[in-house]
């Protein structure tokens, strides 16, 4: 596995890939690896004919009272995991690298980037927008991975991947949870052992709530109540049920949706969600076939 | 000559140079071509294996009471000079095409795209970068070319190219002019017999400055001042004197420069500058050296 660590390396073996007419995978991460990312890492690699990682802990997407500092690095671990996996290239750049002095471009979507985890963190998805567009040009891939717990990030991204002609395919990838049903996440590293217990309770929800949608039940706020009765210990950012593609709350449930819950659980901020559709029936797994690899 | 209409044919014929090795130049205009757009292109095509042309006349980066309606449209003489000049692909998308429904992505670059022009045209600037991005990732070139009239634009579109890592070479063609001084313009096809004659002030008077410059004249004010002199007859809007790099104003020149003016003669809004480096006590020209053709 080769580590790059400047945009100009990254672009230049790239381009090499493309001028032999090799499909390329991209996996964006902040590090500190799960088997959330893996997931995501062993599509790449059986799509695609190379794969990048990148791992870049992104200061312009927290805000000064976010845990960036305290954000968890496990650079050396995480270069096993992804050398064991067969990723071909780990992105790494530094933060001087990505933000050098007089930075000034941002990039801002509008409209499916607005409630949901914007409203507590208001410069959120100027931030992610921002990196992954400078990601995607180092890295110019034809395919990236995001998963299905940052479900806003994913639609952020394909609408901003849209509207700016990127061409760039976006593949969701489903939630993988812990034995006991906690999403993972990086920052669950931060839960002690009751808080950890305590954090249960948001995949206990939207597992009740599921039954309900496939049981049947349409209405937004019944839902959306019987999902705050379990969240009773912990504090609550938002529970939503929103449309899959434009985010924008729903009252019935008629297509698509996404049930999206944020909370705090002491001071660490977990989220979660599951689709739905109810023309299914059933909760949508959001597995996109596998692609072929190019031939050229 | 090649006329594509859509971001994925665009995309797909530059794959396939790329994919050969072949290197890509751009030119992006508003159409109603002249013979400042035809520098750039000549300069295209001597640097690059494949050359594409853009004709967009973009909405977004004009306000409700500017020219957008009204803007002059050429299509089949500007599709007639490109194809005689040796342009391999006319890009020239519809509005439809570049703005569906539910658009919502723009790429704001700060700082150097204050002042000067942004100021009588707020959402300008806003507008270009986001077009320029759409371009660029759908014509995905090696060099892109741009005429020093507009001389903040090419500053913002280097400053957003760095930031994003967009690995395309910005380069800054020198300004063509009519015999008798006046920058050439699409908008020039505006003006009457009497405000054409009125315009050449503007030519007059930056050639005035340029005089007062290389014979050692340092002071910002002193210089604006004999500018502002020969334009009592038309609308000024600014006459500023800012540093190339940053697009800031100066007091005193100490290093390269631009003296930019824009003006309203009758309805018409024309801008003009030039750059002044006192290192070397000449007008800076803003010749790149001709760069070789990739070799793969």
């Amino acid at each position: 596995m080769i580590i790059l660590k400047n945009a100009e390396d990254m672009r230049s073996w790239s381009s090499s890939q493309r001028n032999n007419g090799f499909a390329i995978g991209f996996v964006p991460t902040m590090g500190a690896l799960h088997e959330g990312h893996a997931s995501l890492m062993r599509s790449s690699i059986a799509d695609n004919n190379a794969s990048v990682l990148s791992i870049f802990v992104n200061p312009t997407q927290f805000a000064p009272h976010e845990d960036f500092e305290l954000y968890p690095r496990t650079f050396d671990d995480d270069c096993a995991m992804a050398e064991n996996l067969g990723i071909d290239v780990l992105y790494a750049p530094t933060a001087s690298e990505m933000y050098p002095i007089n930075y000034s471009t941002y990039v801002n979507v509008g409209g499916v980037s607005e409630g949901l985890c914007s409203a507590s963190r208001p410069h959120f998805y100027r931030g992610v927008c921002t990196v992954v567009t400078k990601l995607f040009n180092a890295i110019m891939p034809h395919r990236a991975y995001f998963g299905q717990k940052d479900a806003q990030q994913t639609a952020v991204i394909r609408r901003m991947v849209r509207d700016l002609d990127m061409g760039i395919k976006i593949i969701e990838m489903p939630i993988i949870r812990e034995v006991d049903g906690l999403a993972m996440s990086s920052r669950n590293k931060y839960l002690s052992v009751k808080n950890r217990e305590k954090a249960l309770a948001i995949s206990k929800a939207l597992d009740y709530a599921s039954e309900m949608l496939t049981s049947g039940e349409s209405d937004a706020s019944t839902v959306i109540s019987a999902v705050l009765g379990f969240l009773n210990n912990i504090k609550v950012d938002y529970v939503s049920l929103v449309d899959a593609d434009t985010m924008h709350p729903v009252t019935k449930i008629e297509k698509s949706v996404v049930l999206a819950v944020a909370a705090y659980v002491g001071e660490t901020r977990l989220i979660d969600n599951f689709k739905f559709d109810p023309k299914t029936l059933c909760e949508d797994s959001s597995v996109f076939p596998i692609l072929e690899k190019c031939d050229k």
